[in-house]
């Protein structure tokens, strides 16, 4: 499967989450699991990328058709179960920005 | 160094740049420190926030207070040296977005 989220044609909207893991890693990645694979069924959900080095920084950017679509996800109630307990437990300290999607490209050319 | 970029007040633009690295990665790391670190030093660059896993995903978020300022560093005589490159070397495949921040958040409260 592709690490790469789909290119609609813009605009369309970004949610760039940004989190620094704490030293409690404790069920993080049974949860991260499930909660990207349900992101992906929301309606409006174009995709999702991201990635984690081993300092545990990751930046995690889901896109989504509409306004409305992210802000049903933003209070799905399994995802905020999830919330809470980053919160709490997982994350030392996290940024979300929401952003608009003006243009985009891909590259290299041909493949 | 904060590995996460200040969050001025909305609006400022975002772009995401998504990228597998290819098996040749000669050269890629003393270049990525010479690009990252000229960026931040260029009008209008707010901050930047990467991470890139073991398999060679990487997402770079670069924050700029203008369209005028991400115009003017994509077109940064350096900086194009590091594009071709990457085009011709260093990735495999990548996408870039360009978004406009409207709203965001940090946490958890007090860390």
């Amino acid at each position: 499967m592709s690490r790469f989220a789909p290119l609609p044609e813009p605009p369309y909207w970004a949610v760039i989450f940004t989190a620094q893991q704490s030293d409690d890693t404790e069920g993080y990645g049974a949860m991260a699991d499930v909660i990207a694979a349900r992101a992906l069924e929301q309606p409006g959900c174009i995709g999702m990328e991201t990635t984690r080095d081993g300092a545990g920084l990751g930046i995690t950017v889901s896109y989504w058709d509409s306004e409305a679509a992210l802000l049903a996800w933003k209070a799905d109630a399994k995802h905020l179960v999830a919330q809470s307990m980053g919160k709490d437990k997982w994350y030392s300290h996290y940024t979300l920005r929401v952003a608009k999607v003006e243009r985009q490209y891909s590259g290299p050319e041909g493949r």
